[in-house]
């Protein structure tokens, strides 16, 4: 590959394609983003139109000025991204996108490469649901098969008595999106593998790393994960199959429950994903940096952490940037946007050469913010 | 401080902005360039007007909608900077571009602070030139007192026999610019402190640098220099002294010649350094993001590093990419220029856990790109 410039087009103007532009940038790429709304973070810092995922009308002058294709956003119709094709390379290309969008088709892929799941199965009709449940039984989760995240669009039954308020609750999307019925996994902890496959095939991943969620949305995350040492080279060998499945190229997560030494494969996001923020400041490569490496068909870079890193996402509203800056090696992303409830607004990444100094620093920004609640998790840890 | 919006201006729009605002963006901060070149190479990133730098009344609205101005490029004319500070907060201010500007008022505040210097002299007539030359000795390099840079506007006399010649270049600048002659010093090696301070006065340096240069213009760095640790106390405390006397903001470099275990002042850069590029890759908290903490008035980062570090300058026109990623740990910046002789167009930094490993990297990708030569200097240096 010559020097020559490339224009790298992201679907979607969030966070993701705002790092992407930022650790992307001293490659040399240009970029340009489209959006569904009309000044997404993303467009502080690159050319950004609006259009609606659907309409390829609208689509087609930024289909034409851009090299690659790759995407912000999970979401955006498979048919759009078909279409894509026809104009431009994408990356990941549409059957990703298309596997990763329907509950039923991923777990149904991750049993096929022999990676673990709950009980599953598909519901369309109020019958369909009583009968899973006496196959699957209780506790369980009725979610929606497509476009649900961050815990949106699931309902969580304890007892079989609960189907009518599940079926209240989410019925009316079966026509729609479809419907899954997932047993409910007591899982004694959640690791995602963040994983990059090049053009050329290379398949690379940071260290495990470990997650917390609070109300459904990712909280904290910590990498990497300590005492998993058992469990990663099958980890990363059921991602390695899953992006060669795929013909992947780019960076996706696989989220994994870890429950008594076994994984079980929850979901994949074929794109950079929150629990591996933390690489922006705590590994040699961060994920946005190889994922626009990848797409570009450059080599893949080093994947190793510099010692460990915990990653507080702040939702709804930013904490004070100059109280936490004062902690050593508290690295801070504010995304540009502003304050909504349950919102993605930034995170910090805390940084050190090995846990016990990461938890002290974490502990230290914890109580000069006042986050000690969201970093329990992590400091109930032994230091070991 | 709060975490509102701050508006960052910044007066030129090459490199060192465009670093600024990459490094910048994740505080939060928006970006706003003035040049006096239609589309210098920040303004892929960040809204950029064009002006001349004395027309006041072509900033206006610029200084108009920032809430802090900054400098990417050092000679923007005093009496513009103090017209800015009738405006908005100016950092660094008024007075440390003056002095930087002017070689005279640069090597006479480093006597006073009693940093050494080689034997220097005013030169505005050629009959100053005549006693200066009886007085310093050669060889001896006369120079313009202003606007040089990268070797520009310098001319060498090896002989006193050479003042015609040196005349003949120079002479002209005399009454515009002024002139000054400087003792040729012999020295072992240059290093350069790269420092910090805050606007709370809280001052940090990042190790020493050791530079090299070709044609004038810097080829090659290496942190930490090696065999520094004797000087580096001192050169710290110099750096400090000349921040306070100057009630300097920001980052600034300055740069010193090693002679016999002695430090002389060379020159300082009211700036981010070229010298301290590695710090984007190579040390806790960079150069750039630390310049924006300080001038948004927020708490520095560390300057630890992160091992060791090599920086190759690229000058004229980019190295292929994909050969250099292909090399581990190698980071590129390619400031998105178009080619031409002579011209800063990127750089590559070159990052490893020791110098030997760096060592060794360094000249994988020397070999992989043809530059050799380049790289000669560093991989003559004892691994020890």
């Amino acid at each position: 590959m010559s020097n020559e410039k490339q224009v790298i087009g992201i679907l979607g103007g969030g966070q993701l394609a705002r790092m992407m532009v930022l650790e992307g940038a001293p490659l040399g790429a240009a970029f340009r983003i489209v959006d569904t709304a009309e000044t997404p973070c993303a467009a502080q810092f690159a050319p950004t139109e609006r259009a609606d995922w659907r309409d390829l009308e609208a689509l087609a002058p930024f289909a034409e000025a851009i090299d690659v294709a790759t995407f912000d956003f999970e979401n955006v119709p498979a048919e759009t991204a078909q279409w894509l094709t026809e104009h431009v390379r994408v990356h990941p290309g549409p059957q990703a996108l298309a596997v990763a969008q329907d509950r039923m088709a991923e777990k149904t892929l991750f049993r096929e490469i022999g990676l673990d799941t709950a009980r599953f199965a598909a519901i369309d009709t109020r019958a369909d649901l009583d009968r899973a449940l006496e196959e699957i039984g209780v506790p369980a989760i009725l979610k929606t098969r497509r476009l649900g995240y961050d815990g949106k669009g699931q309902f969580r039954l304890r007892d079989v008595a609960d189907a009518d308020a599940a079926w209240d609750a989410l019925g009316e999307q079966a026509a729609q999106h479809g419907l899954i019925l997932e047993s409910f996994v007591p899982f004694d902890y959640e690791v995602s593998v963040i994983a990059v496959r090049g053009r050329d095939g290379d398949f690379r991943t940071w260290p495990l790393t470990r997650n917390w969620h609070a109300d459904g949305i990712l909280s904290l995350s910590l990498a990497p994960a300590p005492g998993t040492e058992a469990i990663a080279d099958t980890a990363f060998a059921h991602a390695r199959t899953l992006a060669e499945r795929l013909s992947y190229v780019g960076v996706f997560a696989l989220e994994l429950f870890v429950k008594d030494g076994r994984v079980l494969g929850n979901e994949m996001a074929p794109r950079v994903h929150n629990s591996g923020h933390w690489t922006y400041d705590g590994a040699v490569t961060s994920q946005f940096q190889n994922h626009v490496r990848a797409v570009l068909g450059l080599p893949l870079g080093d994947t190793a952490v510099r010692g460990c890193s915990v990653m507080f996402n702040w939702i709804g509203a930013m904490p004070d940037m100059a109280t936490a800056l004062a902690v050593d090696d508290v690295h801070w992303h504010d995304y540009g946007k502003s304050p909504r409830p349950g919102r993605k607004v930034g995170h910090a990444t805390v940084c050190g050469p090995d846990f016990a100094t990461v938890r002290a620093r974490v502990q230290a920004l914890a109580e000069a913010l006042g986050r000690v609640e969201q970093a329990a998790p992590l400091l109930e840890l032994p230091v070991s």
